[in-house]
This record gives structure tokens, C-alpha cells and sequence, in this order.
């Protein structure tokens, strides 16, 4: 048990607040904290003597509880938390709404109160919160109807609406709960919190949860991803779709970060996310029931050879695949099964099976070695006896320790064998599909729970020199930066063609004398768009002409546009970009998760086709590795066509190296590498476009202060300004 | 009704093979029958004289049956369908197994079957089936333990067992049937005939079945797409995955048509496909019960803001998109909606709201004029009763006229309001994303109902031209084209660069003046892959070099391969590709569907990118400019990135007469034409490569008797040889 231990666990609960009033919610928590609930109830209202029968205190200061619930209204809510954080009471749950949900002066409020709350170091659930539940002492500190079943899922949910829901839904389907939480607003105690706080109880064997947002992303990936080592955590997080985002922004006003941002990040943090309802719960039974498999290898046990198809398919569609049997298996079926059975995967014992068949089937399979989990799929006939079927494969998966699921089809004929599976923990469904989900579902959390992360590594770069770079964007007053800012990338490490930016033609020539070859010339500003429009670009100029051709540039930029700021001329070497795979490396910052390193298919294709993969930042090697294995056109990396694969290692590093650039300085807002093309040879970033923030940039670029909640993980800049 | 009225509601059924021996499915198919069958059972055993109290005959002759259902062994089942041709009874089901899923001698006998059937005209379901059932008239001519209760479904399964453990299930959930046919090896009757017989009988609201493949292809596809202009057909086709196509081909032998094809084919059929048994009853419980909605926009009105969230997040997931109200309904729902609710959609009514306000809201959105649906979506609270909610809802839903579907959250509190719904055919769910993919399905069938199908244009091509180039084919022996093949475009009107295949260097001088500057020329061998490796190709070629250039490639290639064979040199106009976007236009053959037309992204994509879209020939000029708008670059033809938009409309003529091409000459087994290149001027088939049937050729390249059962569909070249 962690920091929270006795705010699901309490000895002493106040409930400041209290009345016997019907109807109303101060009294509805009492009703529900004295129903089952092992230790003190003491109301709290200095205008009675008692409250159902409970002797009243003045004030909550005088309850000597270890745990506040608090029901009084907004405007003296913070007093009354306050006075218990003064009387040492350390764990507060919220209650009382009108706080950030309603406006400018809930907010204040609601800011008072986690200010307050921080000054005291205490646990806050809430505000604007249905209350919490632990049935290990029978604690039920909400206003619900119901109290919940015990049993292992541990379950937190931003609408407490949907945890009433829950809750009559699952007392009826035997589904059982260690802690539940109404987050609330979490003015202090948020997802992140709970997530660390059950991966250390022992009681809790998954995790699951109801969020429209997260409030701090990389610190969540953190906690979670050490959690998911052990104990499973299944997430609807909503707002997935545009619609949904905007539904959950005027819901919860939580500020929307981005689907994109949500979707790697959850990932990255082990989570495995649902996309409703129904997946939640069914991934979240056979986590808790059934053991994790050695293999992703499924075997499937039927007697109906139709539904064998569709379960097929299912695993198609799947993580899992279609175990191949051993010699020793495949013998052994084909001397017990019938001739137009089939004794290959999935193995179809045919109609007239009866349970002695069923059960030897299923005891050969669960017994190869090749098999690591196993469907038990079955139609109604007149030969099998569905609850002896049930029994037989309880018992079986006891017997091999390997994950089983079912789907017995039927209706009234399966109740009971049902109820023996029920019984058993073995999850069954009428349909396949669901049933091979389910060990999808296991399969999915051992590929997390064997994850190896490693730590970003760190590069030796210049950061002064990138500093400098950034510096000049501040002297120009301009946010938006291109190929001046080339040297950035040098800065960290990131291959570019050799060039730079000539102030004047002598420049110009110098530069190109030190390249091999003819060269490209562009004009450089950030006032001129399309620069191959105006002619501002050469290319395959030899060195006997590179004096004309920067004054020529200048003046065909000067015509076109005569206010525009001239940088210079870049003059670069000459890159052959049908000799390599254009690609792009990129980054933008998530409100929530800060940083998003995107990686994909270069050029026009960027836009058109969105062939791109995300992390959040930092990236480590193994991470920017997948990354390059993640895009569809990977397959053009690994030398698709009879081409030589490019050097993905390089391109891997790039990734890796723009993740601590953007990292190193939060003042820069995006950043895309577009073109990154990449060869056998290497990778050479031909251009870059920035965004900066002036405003951060001005204060010191790269210091920590000048970040919104900056994340603890972030590699943040303090070497003093030079 | 059509054709198979009698084959459902027969006055009388002569049972082939009746007995009373115990676990006999000749017995059990005789207690069906006795069951409910309001007709006459007549039990045909020589030897006996009674059955179950019913007196025997000697032979189906003699039973003046309109229907016969067959049970005797494998051994005898021809000649009793033969005796009952005979003998004038139009109707057999086929229970006995034994035909073609044993093997060589089974496969045989099924081909009797079938002949037999054909001579006496009669319509036959099987042989290895389940048997049928009618609940019209109680007839339950089925081995299975249940019988169904009466209802809008008709449905066809591939699988008995399926049917056995869904009537069990529907049972269960009191979901009702018309028609049940278990198709056995559809030795005769197959999907077609069942969904073209449901789609005229009035007492089937919605078509439904389990497919492991779909005899023929384009033939269902016309039938499909007639009776879906009215009901629904929503089918189950395994085998999607390849590990599904390999079981189902192990299953039934059904012989794998490509994933590709069926998704096409079904599409194009105007069939709902679901991927699971969930979403095949979901789908067609709403689509029985509920009206279509006029339009694809929903409202969801709730008592609880995140569950209304997650509903929206579904929306978002489906066709369905988020009603925006009228300012009169905004206006309502200020009035009499709290400040803290939310009057937008989702209209959050907030949790203290009683069955008024509930029924208010619904009453106002439904009232709408954007609003096509609605979704009620609610949480149990202690001021709303639920049942009554149920009662408003249903009252609602008839009083507009509009779609409904629900999602009353809970366990036992919904119990009661559930019965009301589902009494209703109100579709009610625990999870606000099956709810809204229920009226998603709605949509989803509005849409294919209104659809407006053209015919394939007829263009006016030059076939003999065409026979011609196919002709060398057959001359040379060799299946495999290239450009040699060129001619074949331009004699169905597809444009090619100017140019021509030259024999000697005169020729090419004399191809060359003809064009405009400077040209193209390639050696043109079947024996020559990689034309530039070996210096094939030159680019540029000005007038006064063809001569030698002829010469030269001549000598490269027999220097390069001494024994290839020289067609000669392909004399080409200059094709700028960087000014259009690269497109493939290609066609193969499925053994179920015939030739599929691709459309895609040309170039390397092809193969790595796979962004493709297929539809099954012939393709109508709707279909064929579809097809041009569905692949992830459409935007590139569009004009991404400030490019002038291609001519979609050739390529969609391009996309059309190849289709015409290939359906005119069944002998082209493949034929890719990579790169089309589409500029704003039109498009242009740059290069090409086909594969023959050189056999089918050599018989008569375009004659319809050496196809492989032709579709009635296809435009058959019925010209003499010249």
C-alpha cells in the first residue's frame, strides 16, 4: 500500500457536513458509510446533536478522524479543509461541486483549495466528486445507490455519473471492485496518483478507468509504464474523435491535447486503452481472472466447424496467432478424432462429440508445448453435456495453468454451465469474437509487461551554439525560422548537406571552393514562400559562376518582392534525392504530454498521405528504432524493390537527437526536418522550418522557469545565460 | 413470394427416411415436424407402417408431397431426389451428409445431385444440412433441438451448428424468425436464390446469414443489389483473415476468393458486412425494428456528461455525425434546461433531472428538423424513474417517427424499463457504443437504399483490333505482354503516349518524325526485364539519331542476352511524369467474381504503400469516378499543394474501359497499366504488362463457351473468329 493507504482505509471517516435531511447528498453518505463500513462514522454539523443516530461534532476539528468528507457548500468548502489540514486530518475527498466546472470564481476557488491542500500535504479527492469506495473495510463514502462487490479491480472515473452506472451493472453481473474513485476536478489528487498508488497494493490486481483527460502527461507515462511491469491498467479515454474531444473539452473543460498525443502517449505508458465500454470491462475480467500466456499461440477446440471460422478470423484480426501443433499433438488427434474432424488448428472435433472427446481435445492442446492459450468453443447438440463441458475445462485450465476463454453458444441451455465458468473466473460469450478478444487482451499485456524501456541517451551537442541560433531569432523578432537555422541542427548532431549562409557573394564563393562539385543556391527569407516561383534557386552551379549567381538571386528576390528581408544565400552541396527515401522528423508541443517526435514518410507525401508515427518526447534508441519500423512505407527504409536498405541507424539517431533539441529548449513550439533524406550511406537533413516562442526565448532560452509545468523528466536546460 | 414459396410453407411434407429409433435425426426431424406444422407429415419408410403414429408410405411417389426432406444414407439419396422429380415434388432438403466435403466419390455423387435436380427442375437445399424451417406455418424441417420463434429475420447459415446455437440464443433474447434455410453444399440452391426469394416476401423485414463463400460472384452481386433497394441483407462472410480463409477453406472447401474481392463484391451488393455475431444481430434488431432516418445526424440527450462523451466518441467512430439544432430548439432548451447542463449536443440535462425534463429535451430534439435519430443515454439516479423513461421514450419514438436507440446504464434498476424497450423494438444496450452503432446501421442501409446504380457504358472500341494483339499472343506462346501490348490500349480507346513498336531502324526514323522533339526508345523483349541495366533505354533522342540509336540497342541486347528474343523498339513521345501524378490501373481475375478493376497510386507505392481501391468488372462510370476520390492520395489528384487538379474524368474513361477490356476478353488473367499518368490535360498509359490464358485464347479469344461459367452480366464477345 502506498501514500493513499488510509484514504481507502480510514479508521475514523468525518463527514463534514452531515444530515438527516432526505433527499439530500450529506445524508446519502452517512446511510452509505453506515451500512458496512468497519470503522467510526463521526458527522460533523455544529447545528445538531446527532444525525441518524451518530452523536454530531461541531467542527471538523474535533472528529479526530484520518479521513474528511466533505458536503458543505462552495462557499465554505476551502474553510472546511483548511481547518482539517490544521487538525492534521490528511486525506480530504471533495464532495461540494461549484468549483473549476463552474467559471472564473469556481476556479479561484478551486485554486484556493488545492493552494490550501498543499500546505498541508494533503490527499484530495475532488472537488466536485461522487466520493470513493474500498470494500476491504467496507467503506462506501459516496452518495450513490449502490455499494460495490468485492474483488480486484481497482477503478477511477472522472463522471461519477458512469460510476453509479457501473456499479448497479456490475452487483448484477457478479463483478466485484477493491477501490473505486470519483476523480472529480482533481485539483490535487489526479490519475497518475491512483495508478502508482494501486500498482502497490497487492489487492488490486488491474487497474481500469474512466478519463477525458490527463492532466500531466509525461509524468503519467512514468508512473504508469513501472506499474504496468506488474499490474495491468485498461483506460476508456475519451475524445478520442474530433467530436468526442470537443463533447469532452465543454464536459469537463479539460483542455484537449491532442488524439495523436493521447494515442502514443497511453501507449508509451502501458496502458491498454478500450475504445468503449464493453471492451473495458471484458479486458479488464480476464486480466483479473486468468493467468498471462508464455506465447501468443491460440489453440481453438470445437465442435462446430462455422463458428471455428469465425473465431479464426477473430484471431486474424488479432495480436494472436494460430498455434501449429507438435508431431506428438497432431498424432494424438489424429488417432481419437474422427475422420472428418480436423486435426489441425482450429481443430474441429465435429458434431457429435461428446465430453469425453471434448475434454481429451482440450487436455492434448493445452498440453503442446506450441499452444500458450485456448479457446473453447462450442454448439449446442444432443451427445454434450454443456455443464460437464464447463467443469472439464475449469478443471483443464487449472490443470495446465494456461489461459483459457469460452464461448459455449447458446442461450438457456448455457445458463449453468455458464454460471460453473462464471464460478471459475473463465470468461464466455455467444460470440467468438469477444472470447478470443479477451485472450488478445492477455496477450497485449504481457507484450507490456515484458517491455524493456531504456533511458533516453544523452548526445554531446553544443547547446550554447543552438542557443545562439535561437538568440537570433529574438534579435529579428521572428517566431518562424527556415534554412537559416540550419546550424541548430549542426549544433546537435544532425547530419546536413555542407554549405551554409553567404552574407555577400565572396562569402558565397568561399563557401562553395570548400564543397566538392557544383552546388545549390537559394535565396534565403522568411518573407519569400516558394522560392523556385520567384527563381530564387539554382541548382548545379560550378564555382566560376557563383559570384553572379548570388547577385542575380538577390536582385530577382529584390524584384519580386522589394520589402523583403534578405538573410543571405544558402549555397549547399549538391543532394541526389532519388538516390535515397525522402522522409520527415518532426516535433510539436501537446498541452498534456509537451513534446510529440513524429517520424514519417517525407515530401509531398507528409500531407497527403500521413504515413507518420509519434513518441513522446524524450526518445530513447529502442523507441526511435520502432518508430522507423512503424510507417508504412518502412519497407522503402529496409530496400524495398531490390534497393539497398537506407541506414536506418542514422535516421534512428536523428530522432533521437531532435528529442533532446526540442527537449533542451521547450521554447521551441515545432520544428520540422523536411526533407531528412535518407541514403545507405546516412541521412542528411536538406531542410528546416521552426516555430519559436519569442516571448520564453526572451527570458532565457532553455531555462526551466519560463516552461508551463515543466515535467520533472524533462531535460531541462540550467546553465546560466552567457 | 417468389420461387421457393412452397419450399417454406408446403402443405405437405413427406419425410424420406422417417423413423422412430431413438437419437435418429430421422426421428428428431419427425418430432419437429409433429411439433407445429399446421400441413400434413407424411413419413416415407418401406419398412415400416408407422412412424410417431403416423402411417407410412412405401416412396416419396406416393406421399404427394409438395416438399421432401431426404435422410436416407449417402448411398440412396440420388434416387430418391430422382423418384421425387419424378413423381412431381418441386421441393428437397438434402439432410443426408456424404456428398462433396468427403472427398472424390462424395463430390461425384453431388454432381448427380445436382444434374438430377436440374433435369426435373427442382429447387433443392443441401445435400449436408440442418434441414429448414418457416415459422409462417410452424414447419420446423430441421434436426435441431429448437425451434424459432416468428419473426422478421430470414436467415441462411453455412454452418448447422451455427443455426442451432443461435435459435437456442434468440430464444433466450426473444428475437424472432420468418425463414431459416441451413444452405449444406448448396449443390443447387446457394445465397442468391434465398436473398433474391426474401426480397419479395413481405414478411421478411431484414435478410441475414453466415457465408464461407459465394458461389457467384457478380451474379449475387446483381441479385443483392435489386432486393437491397428494399430489405436489408446483413451477412457474416468469413474467411476475412487470412487464417480465417485458410480454416474456411478446410472447413467447407469453399475455394478461397481473394478478402479483396469479397469486401469489393459485398460492398458493391449494397450488403451490411459484420465482422462479428454481435454486430450481425445488433445490426439487424434495429434495422426489424426501427425506421430509417431521413437524415445521418444524431442527438443524444443524457443525464450524465460522460457517458454522453463516450456516445460521442462512437459517432465519431461512425457515419453518423452530431446534430447541430435549430436556434428554436437552442431557445428551448435555454428555457427549461439548468445553467449547468449543456444545450448543445450531447444535451447534457444534468443528473438531478426528473422524467419531465427527460422527456421534455427528447420530445424538443426529436421535434428537430436537422435531427435524423436519437440516442437516449442515462445513468440511474435517485429522481428518475426508469421504467417511465422507457414508456416516454417509446411513446416519443412513434409520436416523431424517428429512429431510436437506447442506452439505459445499470444492471437490475434497467431490468423492467428494458422489457418496455425491447417490447418496443427499442434497441437497449449497456455500452453507448453498440447503441450508437445500432443507429449507424441504420444510416449505413439509407445510404445503400437510396443509391442509384448505373449501367456499365458501352464504348465503342475496336474488339478485332484488340483480338488482334492478343492473337500474337497465342503465336509467339508466350502468356506474358509488354509494351508489344500497347496497341491493345489504344483499341479500347485508353490514351498512350504517340509511338509505336518499330522492326527495323527505317521505322523507328519514320515513328520518330512523326513526333514532336525528341523521343523515347526502349528494347522491347519478353526476355528482358530490366531494360535499363543493360543501357536499353535512351532518353531524349533527337530525329537524327534514331537511326543509330535503333542500331545500337539492338546490339546492346543481343550483346547482353545472345538468345533474347527482339520484338523491336518502342519509338515513344516524351512523358514529362514529374508534371502528373503517377496512377496504376489494373485488373486480375477472382475465381468467384471474375476480373476485379484496381485503381491506385502508382509508381514504387504500388507495392509498398498498397494504397489501392478495387471494384468488381464491369464498372459503371458512378463506380469508376468512386474509385478515383477513395484512395488515401486522392488529394494529389485533387490539386494538393497548390498543383492544378488532374483530369479525374479520364482516368475514371481509363478506369472504365479497362474495365470493358477485360470483360469483353476473359482470357486476360491480369493486366496492370503502371504508371497511368494523370496530368491536368488527361492521362496517359505509359507503360503496360498483362498475362494471357493462352489455351482460352487459342479456342477463341473472346468466345464466351471457354469461360469458366460465365456471368450473365458479362459483355461476351459473341463475333465469329475471322
Amino acid at each position: 500500500m502506498g501514500e493513499l493507504a488510509a484514504l481507502f482505509a480510514p479508521e475514523r471517516v468525518a463527514v463534514v457536513g452531515a444530515t438527516d435531511r432526505e433527499g439530500s447528498v450529506g445524508r446519502a453518505i452517512m446511510e452509505n458509510l453506515l451500512a458496512d463500513y468497519e470503522g467510526e462514522v463521526v458527522p460533523v454539523n455544529p447545528k445538531r446533536d446527532e444525525v441518524l443516530g451518530r452523536p454530531c461534532v461541531g467542527s471538523v476539528g474535533e472528529a479526530d478522524a484520518d479521513l474528511a468528507v466533505v458536503v458543505v457548500p462552495p462557499s465554505v468548502a476551502v474553510d472546511v479543509v483548511r481547518e482539517a489540514g490544521e487538525s492534521g486530518v490528511s486525506n480530504v475527498v471533495v464532495i461540494t461541486a461549484g468549483f473549476g466546472e463552474t467559471g472564473s470564481e469556481g476556479a479561484a476557488r478551486e485554486d484556493e483549495l488545492t493552494a490550501v491542500a498543499e500546505e498541508y500535504g494533503m490527499n484530495l479527492v475532488g472537488p466536485n466528486s461522487l466520493g470513493v469506495l474500498s470494500t476491504r473495510r467496507g467503506l462506501n463514502a459516496t452518495f450513490g445507490p449502490d455499494n460495490a462487490l468485492p474483488g480486484g479491480l481497482s477503478f477511477m472515473s472522472q463522471s461519477g455519473a458512469f460510476i453509479t452506472a457501473v456499479l448497479d451493472w456490475a452487483n448484477d453481473q457478479g463483478i466485484g471492485f477493491k477501490d473505486v474513485v470519483s476523480l472529480g476536478n482533481k485539483a490535487v489528487l489526479d490519475e497518475a496518483d491512483f495508478v502508482s498508488e494501486w500498482g502497490d497494493d497487492p489487492e488490486t490486481d488491474v487497474i481500469i478507468g474512466y478519463l477525458e483527460g490527463i492532466e500531466e502527461g509525461r509524468a503519467f507515462i512514468d508512473t504508469a509504464r513501472e506499474v504496468t511491469q506488474e499490474t495491468p491498467v485498461v483506460l476508456v479515454k475519451s475524445g478520442r474523435t474530433e467530436a468526442g474531444a470537443q463533447a469532452a473539452s465543454s464536459h469537463t473543460g479539460t483542455l484537449a491535447g491532442s488524439e495523436q498525443a493521447y494515442e502514443t502517449g497511453l501507449d508509451q505508458a502501458g496502458v491498454i486503452r478500450a475504445d468503449s465500454v464493453q471492451e473495458l470491462f471484458d479486458a479488464a475480467r480476464v486480466l483479473e481472472s486468468q493467468p498471462m500466456p508464455e506465447n501468443d499461440q491460440v489453440a481453438v477446440i470445437t465442435n462446430a466447424g462455422g463458428p471455428g471460422v469465425m473465431s479464426t478470423d477473430a484471431v486474424g484480426d488479432s495480436r494472436l496467432g494460430m498455434a501449429s501443433f507438435t508431431d506428438e499433438t497432431l498424432d494424438a488427434f489424429s488417432e481419437t478424432l474422427p475422420e472428418e474432424g480436423n486435426i489441425y488448428n482450429p481443430v474441429d472435433i465435429v458434431g457429435d462429440a461428446d465430453n469425453a472427446r471434448f475434454r481429451e481435445a482440450l487436455d492434448v492442446a493445452l498440453g503442446d508445448e506450441n499452444v500458450g492459450c485456448a479457446l473453447v468453443l462450442s454448439c449446442p447438440t444432443a451427445v454434450l453435456d454443456y455443464e460437464g463441458l464447463a467443469r472439464d475445462t475449469v478443471e483443464l485450465q487449472r490443470k495446465h495453468g494456461k489461459p483459457v476463454t469460452a464461448c459455449f453458444m447458446g442461450g438457456s441451455r448455457v445458463e449453468a454451465a455458464a454460471d460453473v465458468l462464471d464460478d471459475a473466473g473463465i470468461p464466455n460469450y455467444f460470440d467468438p469474437a469477444r472470447a478470443v478478444e479477451g485472450l488478445d487482451a492477455l496477450v497485449r499485456f504481457r507484450e507490456i509487461s515484458t517491455r524493456e524501456y531504456d533511458s533516453p541517451t544523452e548526445f554531446d551537442v553544443d547547446r550554447e551554439a543552438a542557443r545562439d541560433v535561437l538568440a537570433r531569432a529574438v534579435d529579428r523578432d521572428e517566431p518562424r525560422l527556415g534554412v537559416e537555422a540550419m546550424d541548430l541542427l549542426d549544433a546537435y548532431g544532425i547530419p546536413t548537406p555542407q554549405g551554409g549562409i553567404a552574407a555577400d557573394p565572396s562569402d558565397a564563393l568561399e563557401l562553395a571552393e570548400a564543397i566538392d562539385g557544383d552546388v545549390v543556391m537559394k535565396i534565403v527569407s522568411p518573407d519569400i514562400l516558394h522560392k523556385s516561383d520567384i527563381g530564387g534557386v539554382k541548382v548545379g552551379v560550378p564555382n566560376e559562376e557563383v559570384y553572379d549567381a548570388y547577385e542575380d538571386l538577390v536582385t530577382r528576390a529584390h524584384n519580386y518582392q522589394p520589402d523583403a528581408e534578405i538573410l543571405g544565400v544558402q549555397v549547399q552541396e549538391i543532394v541526389d534525392l532519388d538516390a535515397g527515401v525522402e522522409t520527415i522528423v518532426g516535433t510539436n508541443r501537446d498541452p498534456q504530454f509537451g513534446p510529440l517526435v513524429l517520424f514519417g514518410l517525407g515530401g509531398i507525401f507528409v500531407e497527403v498521405l500521413e504515413d507518420t508515427t509519434f513518441r513522446v518526447a524524450p526518445v530513447s534508441g529502442t523507441e526511435a528504432r520502432e518508430m522507423t519500423g512503424e510507417i508504412n512505407a518502412a519497407p522503402l527504409l529496409r530496400g524495398a524493390r531490390g534497393r539497398d536498405p537506407v541506414d536506418v541507424e542514422t535516421v534512428a539517431e536523428t530522432i533521437q537527437r531532435l528529442s533532446q533539441l526540442v527537449t533542451d529548449f521547450p521554447a521551441i513550439l515545432e520544428l520540422d526536418i523536411n526533407p531528412l533524406v535518407a541514403t545507405p550511406e546516412g541521412a542528411q537533413a536538406i531542410d528546416v522550418r521552426l516555430t519559436v516562442d519569442l516571448d520564453e526565448l526572451a527570458v532565457d532560452a532553455g531555462d526551466a522557469d519560463a516552461t508551463d509545468e515543466p515535467n520533472e523528466q524533462t531535460l531541462v536546460d540550467t546553465e546560466p545565460d552567457q
